[in-house]
This record gives C-alpha cells, sequence and structure tokens, in this order.
C-alpha cells in the first residue's frame, strides 16, 4: 500500500513496492543477458547512515518551514540517477544539504535569498527530485558555508482554470498525477507525460526542458508555456500571457531550461488540450533498423503528427517484448479529441508498407478512448521502468540511458558509431560484453531524438566508478558525431564537460551575464549550466 | 519593367510600377470612404534633398566595400513605416547614416566592428531594409560620432542543401525570393513568406522573429531555425545544427529576435519542407464575427493546422473584396505535400457549418497544386498590398497596421476596446472619422493574432505627427488589455515604449547583462530593445 512518504532509496512512495511478478521478470532478464549468479546487496536505511553535522544552523527567518532532521537532509541529497542509486548503496551522503527548507510561499523564497546571500549559502531548488543528471545534488564548490535544499512541493495548486482559451495558471510544484487529477475536473490534460510523472513537478520539468511522452509535435515543455512567474534573487520576473510574441527574444525561452541557475519558476499559465476521444495503435516490423528509420522519417516529414512515431532497435525491441530479437520496431499511434483518426493513420500506415513495413491492419482500428494492444503495453512498462532501477543496483548491474538529437542523414552512422562506442566502454569498464540498445522518443522533421540503454555486469563498490567510465566513452562519441549532450534530460552536473564541448563558449558568457542580473552572489544551483564561483 | 536598383521612395525595384488598374482601385476606395478631393503631393527625388555632410569619413580598412555616397546614404535612413515615408515626403532624412557598408564577408564585418568600437560609432544592421517599425533608422542619441548602415544583402547564397533532412545552411542575406528560387531547384521551399518577401533577408526575419504567411504550425521564423551563426563585436556565436535539444536555455532563442542588438546572423541552418502538391481551400461565411472566431478557435484546438484559417471581420473583408460589408469571413485553406486534405477540409467546414458558416462545398475540393478561389485573390492582394503605399500618402492619408495576441477568452472584449479607442484616436487626430478593421494572420489553440488596419485622412505635412497620435493611442489600448505590442512586426525604435511597459523590468536587465558580454561597447542598433548609451 501506497502512503505519501517517499522512499529514501528507491522510486516513489514507501508501500509502493515493485511486485513479485516485476522482480522475478527484472531479475531473470538480467541472468538470461550476463549469465551466472549475482550477489544482492542492499542500500543501508537512514539509520545505518552516518551524516555530517549541518555547517550551518536553521536561523530564525527561516524556522516556520526550514529544518536540519537526518532524514530531510537524505532525501534531498540525491536525484534519481544511477551514480545516486550507486552512492545510496555505499551509504555516501557526503554532500547531504545543511538545510531543507519547504516553501509555502514566494515570501519564503525570497527569506530563504536574503538568508542565503548574506550567510554565503547555496540555494538548489528542488521539485520532483527526479534528476538523472545530478541537478539537485548539493555540490557547489568549496566557496560556500553551506548549502540549501529549497522543496517546492508545497506551491501545489492549480489557482485558475480558462476552459476557452485551455490554459491554466498553475503552481511550480505540484507533481503531474495531482495536476492532472485536477485539471481531469475540467475535461483537460497536459497531455505530459515524462517517465517521471509520477513525481515530476510542473517547475522542475519547465526548469529542465521536460520531453513528454508524445513523439510529436506539442509534446515539449517549451511549447506548453503560455507565460511564466519566476523569483530570482534581485526580484520577480513575470510574463505577460500571450499566445505568441514578436517583442524580442523570449523572456519565458531564457529561464526554460534554466535548471534553477537563474530563478524559481513559482507560477506557469501552461496550455492545455481537451482529452482525446479517439485513437488508434499499431506496431509495425521491419527486418532492418535503417529502413524502420526512414519510415519514421518519411511519416516524420509528412505532417502527419502521430502522438507515437517511436522506432526501438532489434535489441530494445526484444528488451521489451517484442518481437525475436531480430526485427525493428515501429509504435504508431494517433490520438484526437476532436475527430477520428483513421485517415492520418492510413497514410502513415501506408508509407510504412511502402518502406517494407508489417503489420496487423485490424490492430489500428481508431477506438473510442481505448489503447490498441501494442501502444498499450507500451505505455505501461514505460511508466513501471523507474520502479526497477533499485532491484537492477540491488545485483551490481550498471543500467542506464541517455538521449540525444541528430538530423536525419547523420543518423545511420551516427546510430553505428554510438552503439559501438557504448559496446567498447561496457567491455572496457567491466570485462564483459553489456548489452545496448536505441529507440526514438521524439521526431522531428528534422531528425530523430534516439535514446540509448546499456546494462552491464558491474562490481559491488565500484559501481559508480564503472558508470562514469561507459558513459563518459558514450557521451564523446556522442558530441564527437555532432549529437547534443541532452535532449530532455537537462544537463545538471553530471553533463557539465559534455555541454561545455556542445554550447557556444560565447553563449555561456551571455548567460553568465544574464545571471549576474538576476543572482548577483551566484547563489542559485552553482555549478551547474555555469560554473560555480571559487 | 522592373530593374534590380531599389526606389528610394516606394516599394521595391525602380521600374515596377503600381499599374493604372491598381492605382484606380487604391484612389476610388480611398475616394468612397472619405469623399471629396485630395491633394495629390510626390516626395521630392534624391537630388532635391538636402543632406548633411557626413561626420566620419570612410576609413581605409572599410573602403573597399564602404561608401558615404548620398544615394547609399539615403537608401539607408528609413525602412518602411507609414511615418518613414511621411519623412521622405518632407524631404526629411536627418537620421541618414554616415556610410554605408556593402559587407562581403565575415571579415568585413569584424572590420566594421573594429573600426565602429575604436571611433565610437554606432553599427546599424540593414537586411532587407522593410522595417515597420524603426529598426534600421540610425537614431542613435548624442553619444556616438556618427552611424554605419551595414548592408548586408551580399551575404546571399545557398552554402549547402540537405535533402534528406529538409535543411539548408543559407547566408543571412539573401532576400526570399532569390532563397526560393534555389530551394525551388532541389524540390524544397522554407515556405515563410511575410508580406515583406520581396525584399525581406533571412537574417532579418529571423533577427525580427518574423511571422509568415501560414496561419498555423511550423509558420514562425523561430520554428524554421535549426541553428544560427552569428557575428558579435566579442566573437562568433555557432550553434550545433540539432533538431532538439534540452541542455540549457536555447542559444538559437536568444539571438531570435534580437534585432541587430546582440550580433549578425551570417548563416542558419534552416528547416525546410517540401512544396506543397495538395491544397483545398475556400471562405466561410459569417453573419456575426463572434460566431466566425468561434469557429476558428475550435478548428485551432482540434489539431487539423490549415495552411490558413484567416478571419477578416467584415469592414476588413468589404475592403478586401469579399462580401457585402456586414458579413465576415473565415479564408480555410489546408495544404500538403503527401497527401489529398479533405478529410482535414471536411472536418474544418463541418466545424464552421456547426457554428453558422456559410460556404461553397464545391470550391473547397482538394486540387493538385491549383489554389481554389478565394484564397487565391487573398494571396495575391496580400503580395501586392506594400506596392500601394505610396499612392495613399501621396493622396494625404495616413495608413497603418498593428498586430498583437491575445488568448481566446478575452478576444471579444479585446477586440472591441482596440477597434472602439483605433476609432477615437483617428477622429481626435484629424478631425474625422476614420476606418479600422481586424483581420487574423495567426491562430494558435490559446488564442489568435489579430491584425489591425487603419486608415484616416490626414494633413499634408504633419502626416508623420497625425500618425503618431493614433498609433499610440491604440497601442496603448492593446498593452491595457493585455495584448504584445507585436506579434510580428518586431520591437524597433517605434515600440519601445510599449515594449518598455510590456516586458518584464528584470527580463531587460539579464538581456542588458547578455549585451554588455557580447557588445562590450554597446554599438550595434542602439535604442533598440535596449536603451543606447548616453
Amino acid at each position: 500500500m501506497a502512503t505519501s512518504e517517499l522512499k529514501l532509496v528507491g522510486w516513489g512512495y514507501e508501500g509502493d513496492e515493485i511486485t513479485d511478478v516485476e522482480r522475478h521478470m527484472v531479475t531473470s532478464r538480467m541472468r538470461e543477458r550476463f549469465g551466472g549468479e549475482f550477489e544482492v546487496r542492499k542500500a543501508p536505511g537512514a539509520d545505518a547512515v552516518d551524516l555530517r553535522a549541518p555547517r550551518i544552523s536553521v536561523p530564525a527567518a527561516l524556522s516556520a518551514f526550514a529544518t536540519s532532521s537526518k532524514r530531510d537532509r537524505l532525501l534531498h541529497t540525491y536525484g534519481k540517477s544511477y551514480p545516486d542509486y550507486a552512492r545510496q548503496f555505499l551509504g555516501d551522503y557526503r554532500n547531504a544539504p545543511d538545510i531543507v527548507a519547504y516553501v509555502r510561499s514566494e515570501a519564503d523564497i525570497a527569506a530563504v535569498y536574503d538568508f542565503a546571500a548574506g550567510s554565503n549559502v547555496a540555494v538548489i531548488p528542488f521539485g520532483g527530485g527526479t534528476s538523472v543528471c545530478g541537478g539537485v545534488e548539493p555540490v557547489v564548490g568549496s566557496a560556500f558555508n553551506g548549502t540549501i535544499s529549497l522543496d517546492l512541493t508545497r506551491l501545489d495548486n492549480i489557482l485558475e482554470v480558462d476552459k476557452t482559451s485551455r490554459a491554466a495558471r498553475i503552481q511550480g510544484g505540484i507533481r503531474v498525477p495531482a495536476m492532472e487529477d485536477q485539471l481531469k475536473s475540467h475535461g483537460l490534460t497536459m497531455r505530459h507525460f515524462p517517465q517521471s510523472m509520477e513525481l515530476a513537478t510542473l517547475g522542475g520539468m519547465i526548469a529542465t526542458r521536460s520531453g513528454g511522452h508524445f513523439a510529436t509535435l506539442y509534446t515539449h515543455i517549451d511549447d506548453l508555456v503560455e507565460s511564466l512567474r519566476t523569483i530570482t534573487p534581485a526580484g520577480v520576473i513575470e510574463s505577460r500571457r500571450l499566445p505568441g510574441s514578436g517583442a524580442g527574444p523570449s523572456p519565458d525561452r531564457l529561464m526554460i531550461g534554466s535548471e534553477g541557475s537563474l530563478g524559481i519558476i513559482t507560477e506557469a499559465w501552461m496550455r492545455l488540450q481537451a482529452r482525446p476521444k479517439y485513437r488508434a495503435g499499431t506496431a509495425v516490423l521491419f527486418d532492418d533498423v535503417y529502413k524502420a528509420a526512414e519510415a519514421v522519417r518519411v511519416i516524420s516529414q509528412a505532417w502527419l503528427f502521430p502522438a507515437n512515431v517511436r522506432l526501438l532497435d532489434s535489441r530494445e525491441a526484444f528488451n521489451n517484448g517484442f518481437g525475436d530479437g531480430r526485427q525493428s520496431v515501429v509504435v504508431l499511434a494517433f490520438e484526437n479529441a476532436d475527430h477520428p483518426v483513421d485517415a492520418w493513420m492510413d497514410r502513415a500506415l501506408a508509407i510504412a508498407k511502402e518502406l517494407g513495413g508489417s503489420f496487423d491492419r485490424d490492430v489500428a482500428k481508431s477506438g473510442s478512448g481505448h489503447r490498441a494492444g501494442a501502444a498499450e503495453a507500451w505505455r505501461n512498462a514505460f511508466i513501471r521502468m523507474p520502479h526497477y532501477k533499485k532491484t537492477v543496483v540491488e545485483m551490481g548491474i550498471i543500467t542506464d540511458t541517455f538521449e540525444t538529437a541528430i538530423t536525419w542523414e547523420r543518423f545511420p552512422e551516427f546510430y553505428k558509431a554510438i552503439l559501438s562506442a557504448t559496446e567498447d566502454a561496457c567491455l572496457a569498464a567491466t570485462g564483459q560484453k553489456g548489452s545496448v540498445s536505441c529507440r526514438f522518443t521524439h521526431c522531428y522533421p528534422d531528425g530523430p531524438a534516439p535514446y540509448f540503454s546499456f546494462q552491464a555486469k558491474g562490481r559491488h563498490g565500484a559501481l559508480a566508478e564503472q558508470w562514469l567510465e561507459i558513459k563518459s566513452r558514450a557521451l564523446d562519441a556522442v558530441i564527437a558525431h555532432g549529437g547534443t549532450v541532452t535532449h530532455h534530460h537537462a544537463v545538471g552536473r553530471d553533463h557539465m564537460p559534455w555541454y561545455r564541448r556542445q554550447r557556444p563558449e560565447l553563449f555561456a558568457s551571455a548567460l553568465q551575464g544574464a545571471k549576474d542580473r538576476l543572482d548577483p552572489k551566484g547563489i542559485l544551483n552553482p555549478g551547474v549550466l555555469l560554473a560555480a564561483r571559487s
């Protein structure tokens, strides 16, 4: 039975455990993949963790909503990345924040800023805490006297709903399920479902340029933002609520993706949608991954805008229970709130067929609100996936994903190069062959967003180091072959070395110029996007 | 016969004159609207203009490509706004640049920066010169020793075409017709056609967040940019070519809309499309403008993405030759390169019919490459319109447009308020009733972009002042009622007072912080977006 208490180690709430069936599936897959036996280790509980005393005390001005309790500090040390888990298993919480502030209002945030600026303390915004790239870990260099994790989850209300324009004014700390529950009563949905949706907060998704579950069109949080209200150490920035504007560079686009380094998003007017009524979905099989990619390209360039057009390479398809390990799969789905989607599906399937795809036409019929077979299975597995990570770590398996984007003409070479670099890295880091697979999460007219998953059999005690070796070599290849270090997982602290190689140096300087105005003392999430002051 | 020589006064090239039929149409419309006779005045030619001597001389480093010739200086004094014309008619070129530099390369741009920074001279980037908001007029305050207009139209090549990803690397100074001609040979199009397309340059469109002719989806230049190469006084910023990326705030989105104040866009990888093969279009008539707006809203929220879904209110429709002056019109069109669009058109028409629209179903059939009646007539009139402005000014008519955006739920009140404020302003400024009308240029799921046109009978000699009174009161109303000062005409110098009221003050500070890094001496387009140094 799920409680409202977050787990210290693992995904979600205490009581919501992986089922026996799921555990069996996960462990037997790993046994198939890597053979032999696994030593299963468990992470230490809070009581067993040796935590350093806070370097700063909760000041009177924050005492109504801030704490230095051990459990709160432990819960705000990490996000949900693989090395986060690996270090939790070692009981390593050396970077725990000194204070956790559960702000209830913008005034509370301002009070935190005042204290932090006056006491030389770094402030780490903490939304859902689902970062997979070190975005919430209080690693800020040696120039600060301490750290405060600023928890936003009490700012969790929907303040206004505009059914005519389909938009709502929503606080930044609300989690996706609570937000969707409330929107449902108005017949609306934000229709933005990242894999982290169970815990993710709206403000966190905006600050990290979250990608959403759907493969095309209005799926990125960037496009769903109508206006923002952001609290910076220098004051409030509130943009005007507008469907479109050409008045200078977009103020919102500076904040979207700023990862807590420029300010804290307390409210957003978000664009919503009617809940879908019509759906059609199926899976198309291809003997050749490049033919499958070609079909996805042509469909993406035809202005059909499927909800899903997700290529799974043969390894990824097999890992997800599709096919026999030789065929690639394109999960194809359309949905709409206004009209049946058969004409759209028919044309997409015709394209897929021309390029050698095979499918069961009967499964692809338009239904009313009902998800068709393959797409449904995919969606369920997708949402449960974060729950499996702890079990895999317990077995000493290294597992992670990384996502990027590349233009179509470079995809074949890119795909080969990244697969190969990651396979080589698994072997080099662990002495044993790993498993590497790829799917597309999003598709654009000019290219796909490939998402790579890898697993390797690691060594308890050295998992974080082995992971770093594999991930580094994989990201080296991504950057060398023209991709982006992140398509929707954000930069955080972990991706900084590659972000530095990707971004234009002068843009970093411009961003620092902007930050100097908004956060003159450099207290906000130091080390993320821009170097922490030393 | 059109030449390649730009007109000093009026639209386009010498020799491409308004036809007798067009002139008769324009003058008789004005006579119908305002009655009586008009005194026709002609603008002075270059010879008759008394131009101050340049305050600075062309330095040796720029002599290969820069000039202080009278004609070049006159041609780079103004854009194409109404007050630009009005002042040209008075022979007022007091703000002419001292030097015009026809840069041939990025090295030439760097040489201009070096000279300007060393000699305290302001640099005004000049692309197509079609600004309707004072974006290219060298008004820079008194802190500079002179001004250089930096003409980019010699950077006019397409450097690379990627047919697979549908993208091309294009220089910033190319004009739309030359660009489209070259893309056509590859079966591609950028499909971005602002009304200024005959003269507009790619870099100028990107720097001003150009809107494009199509009403929904990938129509804004913002969405068509894959990557940018920008030359700033501090150096080069070049972003990576990517279909999508979540790595921090978008570097491109800082430059898009920067209006020459942060750097000069010399190259862009632009997203392209296949040329459309299938089209369907018709006009739907409504007795009530709010019912028409409701139909546009529902169509815009249905994910149908028409190429056009353009509401013309009854006055606007009548002015454009539709209907009897009582009915509002929705020009509705679909097009696609991949598949017939009947299913899309059928659903949009069903929505329009439910909301009381009437139309000729036979006209709306999908054709292969052929534009249907009303949409075709509209398109032709749209493209010729810039050619008519001079004739209207010669008659002493004040004419202008302004465009904004507003969420749907506020549209009815907004529409009434802006119409009424603009009508009142015409009367107050001229003592005579003006004509004010509205259409939608772009439609989003959360609101339309209303575009207002006004004409009033002015007084020769005072046209610019009368125009300013009307425009100011209209924009006061736009800002007071929640709109944006510009949806796709940019800010320039003319819109600064309202832009200041619209933008978050702290965002201006952040933008200044970024500018200080990229343009440390503040030489680039001073007074646009940010205050010129004093």
